[in-house]
């Protein structure tokens, strides 16, 4: 991913002001890891975010004050020593605090109401804001993307038959750590054979035999940002796979529409529609068990969504998963996922490596 | 671990109805992943627990629907299909629902709440069952500790001069997947030179040198169940590090010590003074800047908590772990960590091959 595109850089001032003014509140109030990293930029484990009109502190106790403060010197981000106290006296003439609703706990909620704050959510003014990415942001997803290509690109030729899956995940998850991901985005998904009928297989001992189908479904994350991938192939071609080949190409035709037709201003729900209404018109709608994609950002599930609820419109600068799939179940699934961003009004697609033609190794 | 242990085989009907009866609520009401499997036994990204007086029911969506009805065929754990609407309307002669205010976000509570059930924190009597692992829950933490274990081992003979911090912890995550490990139960720390005197290292791009301190903070999951281990040791010694080595014996004195004096019945603030004060009689107590352990669990960090502040009174059948540290800035850190459990009033490790004496690779 390189410099063209036209979004900030990293979090601006003016980005976090007009967050402030649209919670309604007095000042934000962020705990949550990655909140505080995408208002930031940095991560620690624990600290505190203040934000209002006169700017913001990130409070860092002993464990990360030296780190915040040479990683934000040239920030608009003010780095103070402190825990919960410093920050809620920087908030001190505030009286009501926006706090992320879906995120904080009812105990935490509890902690600020006791001293007097009302709570506003303000994770509608964040979310608007999140759900279009920065430059800097669309480059560590590309980054996260690409070792997550390579990852599995290095993972094929060492698949071997007798491998349990979970021994293809500890691979997989060595090749992209080792190309530079901090970790995995979401536990990582290997199925071999009838396994892979459940889009939610949990990666086991299941040993890989001639002719199965594999499919795996992983990704990585790089600055704290997520990756998300899907390829399913064949391990060796026992002859016994028409009926799974001919599904395999409406899965890849279902996932290609989608990056020819999706285009912002659509919603969630229209976006969803080209690949279900596909499958609708091929006979096998009910085996597309699950929506078409999710936002993907700082969290593995994010806005927006695709799928027959998805009211939100999707615009330039959205990050979103197109990962049609079939399930047939005791028999094999099918599932194709690229992460995908809008731009100029069209989908682009993250991945340029792995192919999305049905590969038998 | 073997069958030694007294403690339940697994979560029993009368503890739930124990935990539901201490709650004060008319039903438990569950949707955070750690505690749906604490009830159950059974792992899925999304469900509902509704336990009360008559019984637990374990509310599953079509992806999960037929694993949870498998696995928990023999439990006391009815399965059902459906999402939160069925789970409300299960719970639906309840007044009160006990949910965990510590995990619940405010907008489920508020989505509870809009529906006419008023809301108690469970979370009290949760947490005095929860720290107290059964026989069952001892047996995963000691296979995610010999995993962790076996995997450094493994790790060891591998590290080379040259090598990125990044680097080594892919080889440890890898050969802790190799062995079983569902995956890490926190990011990897590895430490080369002086990142090492910062505890909450973040594992970067530095490159492994000759006389190098290397710190290695890691942990694996099984079974949802975590591990935690520290080691500290050298690659090559280069002759200038005898101040590191009196250090070394200090911290192993300490951590020995810990393993010696502690006893069921003490807290977890004369717990970590065991340590502190051994430090304070030495003249280093101001570079032990954190506090003795944590226990663990499910999560990385659970109760009790060992630190000045701890008021918890430890017992059998609880696991934490024992990781007393110096660390002198720009210079380098050393901690020794094994997760450990009380058993007969005594404390005894899960680490049983990894050696605690300094180590010159």
């Amino acid at each position: 991913m390189q410099a063209a595109f036209c979004y900030n850089k990293t979090m601006k001032e003016e980005v976090l002001r007009r967050i402030v003014a649209e919670s309604g509140a007095d000042a934000l109030f962020l705990e949550q890891d990655h909140l505080r990293r995408y208002v930031t930029g940095f991560y620690s484990t624990d600290g505190y975010v203040v934000a209002d009109k006169e700017g913001c502190s990130f409070f860092a106790d002993p464990r990360y004050f030296e780190a915040a403060s040479a990683q934000l010197e040239k920030s608009f981000v003010r780095v103070e020593a402190g825990g919960f106290e410093q920050a809620l006296a920087r908030a001190g003439k505030a009286k009501t605090l926006g706090v992320p609703f879906p995120f904080i706990s009812r105990s935490a909620c509890g902690r600020l109401e006791e001293r007097g704050f009302a709570l506003v959510d303000c994770m509608p003014a964040l979310k608007e804001a999140m759900k279009i990415k920065t430059a800097d942001e669309l480059e560590k997803i590309a980054r996260a993307c690409d070792i997550a290509e390579e990852g599995l690109l290095a993972t094929m030729p060492r698949l071997k038959e007798g491998m349990t899956e979970r021994e293809a995940a500890a691979v997989l998850e060595y090749e992209m750590r080792l190309r530079g991901a901090d970790g995995t985005s979401f536990e990582t998904i290997v199925a071999f054979g009838a396994g892979s009928s459940v889009p939610h297989h949990e990666t086991g001992d299941t040993r890989l035999a001639f002719g199965d189908v594999v499919l795996i479904d992983f990704g990585c994350k790089v600055g704290g940002y997520c990756s998300d991938c899907t390829r399913t192939f064949l391990f060796g071609d026992d002859g016994a796979h028409e009926a799974f080949k001919a599904h395999y190409a409406l899965v890849l035709k279902a996932h290609e529409l989608v990056k020819e037709r999706l285009v912002s201003g659509m919603t969630g729900r229209e976006a969803d529609e080209i690949a279900r209404a596909f499958f609708r018109e091929k006979g096998v709608e009910k085996f597309f068990t699950h929506s078409l994609g999710h936002g993907i950002g700082l969290q593995i599930h994010e806005y927006p969504v695709l799928s027959p609820r998805g009211e939100e419109v999707l615009s330039d600068g959205m990050v979103f998963s197109d990962e049609p799939g079939l399930y047939f179940e005791g028999k094999y699934g099918i599932r194709i996922e690229d992460s995908i961003f809008l731009k100029d009004g069209r989908a682009c697609s993250f991945m340029k490596k792995l192919p999305r033609e049905l590969i038998i190794l």
